[in-house]
């Protein structure tokens, strides 16, 4: 989870100056009080040009989303057929990670006045909400066709956002202190323990289940080969 | 998870009568063109009755969450101390379903309009994140001193109630036919599988962690003695 080295894609400025304006004036008035009025007054724009960026003024306090949803999206779509399912998820969760740590004073004044205002509490539970289902599509598509597929897809995508929201709310509560990439590596490493593979079942696909053939790692613990063994052999 | 055989607490005859006029009028005219006072006037009585009942019209669309809340938390708090945490949790999460399939019928209405309103759906995201956070408050205490204790009962919560709403969805869809207990009990055992004890760890609460005592179940799998044995010496 080092800095990325690329630049960060260009955004239109009087977008910026906007999210700059309307988080100033929530700090200093509070969210309640300001209106869509008072943050195109002090960003020196038009209330059109709010609306081209903002459908509302909740949507400025989490002007980032969007994008990151498209990029988890296209980051799944683009995985190769034979990663290993919980691994791919978990690395489009740290996408999440990434915006967040990419500005993290920014991101600590957001989670403070997430947790004072209501309405802004219940725009996050969607925001994640969108997420574990992007999450869960992917794993159902790669789980499709195996016993409990849609079960085990949803619960594999609740546990995924459950660490990484964990590390993440750690961090943002320590005032963006601490390596955040650190915290959730360790928190996803604790799902990817507990639903990841290991070990991996070769010849399976197919028509018959006569002979199922397993690749281990070398470092999989006895307990994991005992358990894919029986996963294969349709006994777990 | 058969129909229990003791009679649901009664309810205010007033209460139920605005719940069955509201939803009258909800299927009729839909939900947003219905008002607070069309459904007074349908249930005979005056507004300041059901701002008795009901904060807003969102919440007459689920007039039990708050009991069940309150049913959870009660259950939980009740728990005995070597309850296995997960199991507990599961129970909980099972008040939940009974809830719904005590009124199928009414149960799959409110689905299809929770489906159809934005705002309700919201306010079904906010329920269930309530939901969640019992159950994690619990396991956050049950895990305290625990390696990872609070990231563990987040996972754990959320994998309950990922694997719970599965099985609930499944049921609604299909417009409540099928036993939703059997299905919620299946999808629960998936997470017990994952997560819960099959063999009990016995004292390594104490001050030395020098004897490891492991009490198994005769019909634990091989590969669960391990990793529990690994998890009791911290090397899991």
């Amino acid at each position: 989870m080092s800095s990325s080295s690329a630049a960060p894609a260009a955004k239109p400025p009087m977008r910026d100056a906007l999210v700059a304006a309307a988080f100033r004036l929530f700090l200093e008035r509070g969210y309640e009080q300001t209106t869509v009025d008072d943050i195109v007054a002090l960003a020196g724009v038009g209330r059109r040009s709010f609306f081209r960026y903002f459908p509302s003024k909740e949507d400025v306090v989490f002007p980032d989303h969007e994008r990151c949803l498209d990029d988890m999206t296209t980051f799944l779509a683009a995985g190769a057929a034979d990663d290993e399912p919980v691994r791919r998820v978990c690395d489009a969760a740290r996408l999440v990670l990434r915006m967040y740590a990419e500005n993290p004073a920014f991101s600590v004044q957001r989670y403070r006045l997430t947790r004072q205002v209501p309405g802004l509490r219940a725009y996050e539970l969607s925001v994640v909400w969108r997420y574990e289902r992007a999450l869960a599509a992917y794993l159902r598509e790669r789980f499709a066709g195996w016993p409990d597929g849609t079960l085990q897809a949803d619960v594999v995508a609740a546990a995924v956002v459950a660490a990484h929201n964990n590390a993440l709310r750690s961090w943002l509560r320590s005032d963006g202190s601490g390596d955040a990439g650190t915290a959730v590596d360790h928190a996803l490493g604790h799902v990817q323990a507990a639903f990841g593979r290991p070990v991996r079942t070769v010849g399976r696909a197919g028509h018959t289940d006569e002979v199922v053939v397993l690749v281990s790692r070398r470092d999989a613990p006895l307990w994991r080969v005992v358990q894919e063994f029986e996963t294969a052999l349709g006994r777990a």
